[in-house]
Formats: C-alpha cells, structure tokens, sequence
C-alpha cells in the first residue's frame, strides 16, 4: 500500500526525559517519548505510525539530537513537521529538524556513532534552575586528571565491565573514537562519541571516571577495570538527569540524499 | 526572647518557578517558594520561622538570586544552611548563599534595585529542554531595534501603561537604572535594573517592546505608550517561564557588615 512513496522521513528530535520511562515504548500506560511521537504522527496522518529510533535512551536521560524514521503513508511534503509538533507534542518534546531519506534508510542501523554528553554541576551550593539537567557534585572536580583517564577508554574494547545487566548483546565489544572533558560556560562536561554503547554504559564509565577522580587513583586504573571485564570493579552509575544523546551520526553519502521536508 | 540573637539572616536563593504559585504564601495549600522555605528552617530549627523576600515574584517566574532574610531562633552560626537546604528542600529550590547581616536589615525595605532577565528562544523550532526556561519565538528578532527602543524607559517615569491590575500602589512611578537586550550563548535575553517594579510590569515591557519590533513601528512608539498611562495602548503580557529575578542589589555599606554563615 505505502509502496508508492518512494521515501522515509527522518527526524531529529529533543526531549527532556524527566517525565519519561525512556525512548521505548512500554506495554504498560508509563509515558514514553517514542508513544507521544507515534501518538503525533498518528494523529497527524490519519493512520498508525511506528517511529524507530538511533537508540534507546533511559528513564530520565534527555536528548538533543535523538534521531527517528518513519515511513510515510502517503506524500506529506505539504506537511511541515517541526511546526506541526509544537502544537501537537508535549512541551517537552520538540522536532528539530525533518528530511526526506532514501527508502533504505534506517535510524538504528545505518547509525555509524553516537555522541552522548554528561553534564555535571561542579559548585559548591546547589542550582534549583539546572537540577533536572545535570548531577550536583560539590567538590571541585579536577578536568585535566579526569581527561587523562579518559583518554584510556578510547580505542576497541571490551566494555563489560561498564555493562549494566538487562540487555543481551552479542558481544560487549565496542569502538570509543574519542572522550573528553571540557568546561562549558555552565557546566564540566564529559563528552564521547562511540561506534554503540551497551546498557548504562556512559553513566557507568563516568561513575568509574569520577571514582578514579576522587580516590586519586592513577589514570591505569581505568585500563585494569577494562581488563577485569567484571562490573562489580568498576564504579557507580550516575544519575539519568546529567546525560545527553547528543549527535547521531551517518555514513556522508547520506547528507547528499537527503533534503528538508 | 529572640532579642540575644545580634544578627538577622540573609539567604540568596534561586528556583524554577514552574510548580509554584509565586514567592508569597497563599490562604489556601497551593505550593509557594515560601512556604517551602518558612517549612525548611521552622523544620531546621524546630520553631516557627517567617521568611521576607526583597519582593514577590507570580507564578512560574524564576529566580537566580532572590533574597530573603529572616531573625534566627538562636545563635546559629554552627548551621550550614545551603549545605541543609540541599538535603531539606525540594530540588527546584535552593540556597546559594547564607550571611549574618545586622539586626536592622530588611529584604524587601532595604533594596535598592532589582535586576530581572528575560529569555527568549529566538530559533526556527522549539527547544524541548529549554520550553520551561524560556518563551520561543520563531521570526528572528532585531536586537538593534530593540535596544533602541528600550533604551527610551531608561529614566524616571509613570509606568501606568504597564502595570497589570491587582495590587494596590502609592505611586506609579518608578526608576530604571538600565534596559538591554544582549545575546547569551543559546538566548536573546532582556536585562532590566530599576529601583522597584509595578505587577508583572517587566512581562509587559518585553511585550510591549516586542510588538513594536514585530510592527515595525518607530522606538518612540514606547514614549507614547508611557505618556498615555493606559494599560490598554502597551503590548501583551508575555508568558512567566522566561523571567528570572536575577539579582537584588543593597547599600554597599551592608557588604561590610556581613559575613558568610
């Protein structure tokens, strides 16, 4: 039936993750950002929509440029998308940009990394205005010793120690292509970008990181985690509020193919 | 019996207004930033505290640096009341700083100017996790143009034209020190410094100030608007989420006197 566009649409979208139980839609009732943007779609098109996303994100865990496809019902050029959902969608979910793609495309596959950000408000008193958007830690936080380590992680290997249990994968092998930590007007920001990431895996590395920070440990410590392939060596999750899917990235033919709905 | 207490307590707070009904308690059980507050040190010292803000903000207005003072109970130099606050009160509320002042200072009676900030979104698409924090507006505005009309309410002047109903004054007159719109790093912000503020009066000059920009109509369309001491001639109220209570300025021989606590 729908074989005749000959097209997918392909969504870049933001949201706040407080409210939501993550990306995926649940069987239960909770609220997820994937069932309010079907819910959209659906609502716009007159016929049911699935949206497939780059990747889940976590219950709390924001996104600044979590990227969707879908398959149009029929032709929607007429449609402007972004307009549409900020009439439509929560306040707390927003289309930033819409394209057209090739019919082949696919979010999660054609995906060659991922940014993620973790954004950390490294001050000695609390700031209500930026709680939801990032973790408070009050001791000043040392951002080149925090780099040194980091630098260790980038390069193929295997993250199980940084796997938290829930998700089975065929290999916990993956590809960091670079980590840094840098100072934003605001906040210290953990910034990576990845080939994929395994369940938690950007929360748990900086829990790790931030460990190696405090305990004064040397930056080899991360490397011996690594080797040790256990999560039970490794440290403490961080919080869902300071994390960001940053950027979703394609291979570059992509960008000659694709065109603004 | 609290006349051994040779001091009085001045905290600076910020919060997200989004949840509360504005600073002042209310008759009814409806949330207020106060009563949040007057809950944390009653709780915190085990007897009745009354807290005084240097003044009201209205429902879904922030703050980055409201100041509210209070008598203590008791000497209570031993609390460290941002570090208590963090654990007390809710995570849109929190102390930035607390200082002993001397016994005669007055949140409210003793400012001598507010400055407030008003963020404004000004991008093609809505920002997810920038909706609570700001208005967006999509047409790109002048920023020249719009300084040159705000820098016309720069001055002593009747803002009859810009004072919302609801609260009884003297005087409509009032003072203001400096009116700027600058661009922040992701907002086209507002800043306004004056020595005291009518009901909702900043909301109705950005509104006022914007919709002279939209219309195109010449900056000293605002010196008529102040001339016609008549609500009905200025611009709308814009929405609460973008204003922020940004500083509260004392005599600067009160700097002296204090002292962190």
């Amino acid at each position: 039936m729908n074989s005749e566009v000959p097209y997918k649409v392909k969504l870049t979208i933001e949201y706040d993750g407080t409210y939501y139980c993550g990306w995926q839609r649940q069987k239960s009732e909770v609220p997820s950002v994937q069932l309010k943007i079907e819910e959209y779609l659906s609502k716009l098109f007159g016929v049911k929509i699935t949206a497939i996303a780059a990747g889940r994100t976590d219950a709390g865990v924001h996104a600044l440029g979590q990227v969707v496809h879908f398959t149009p019902p029929r032709d929607i050029k007429r449609y402007n998308l972004p307009h549409a959902g900020a009439s439509l969608l929560p306040r707390d979910i927003s289309i930033r940009s819409a394209e057209m793609v090739g019919p082949d495309f696919h979010a999660q596959h054609m995906a060659k990394s991922k940014t993620y950000i973790y954004r950390i408000w490294n001050q000695p008193t609390a700031s209500a205005t930026r709680a939801r958007q990032s973790l408070w830690i009050r001791k000043p936080l040392n951002a080149k010793r925090l780099n040194e380590t980091a630098a260790l992680l980038v390069g193929t290997h295997d993250f199980e120690s940084f796997r938290s249990v829930g998700t089975d994968v065929n290999t916990t092998v993956r590809t960091i292509n670079w980590a840094k930590w840098v100072r934003s007007d605001e906040y210290l920001e953990f910034h990576i970008n990845g080939s994929g990431f395994l369940k938690q895996m950007v929360r748990n590395i900086v829990g790790t990181l931030l460990q190696i920070e405090r305990n004064g440990d040397s930056p080899q410590r991360v490397s011996e985690i690594l080797k040790a392939r256990n999560r039970q060596v490794a440290g403490p999750t961080v919080a869902p509020q300071g994390l960001y899917l940053a950027e979703v990235f394609y291979p570059a033919e992509l960008d000659f193919k694709s065109r603004p709905l």
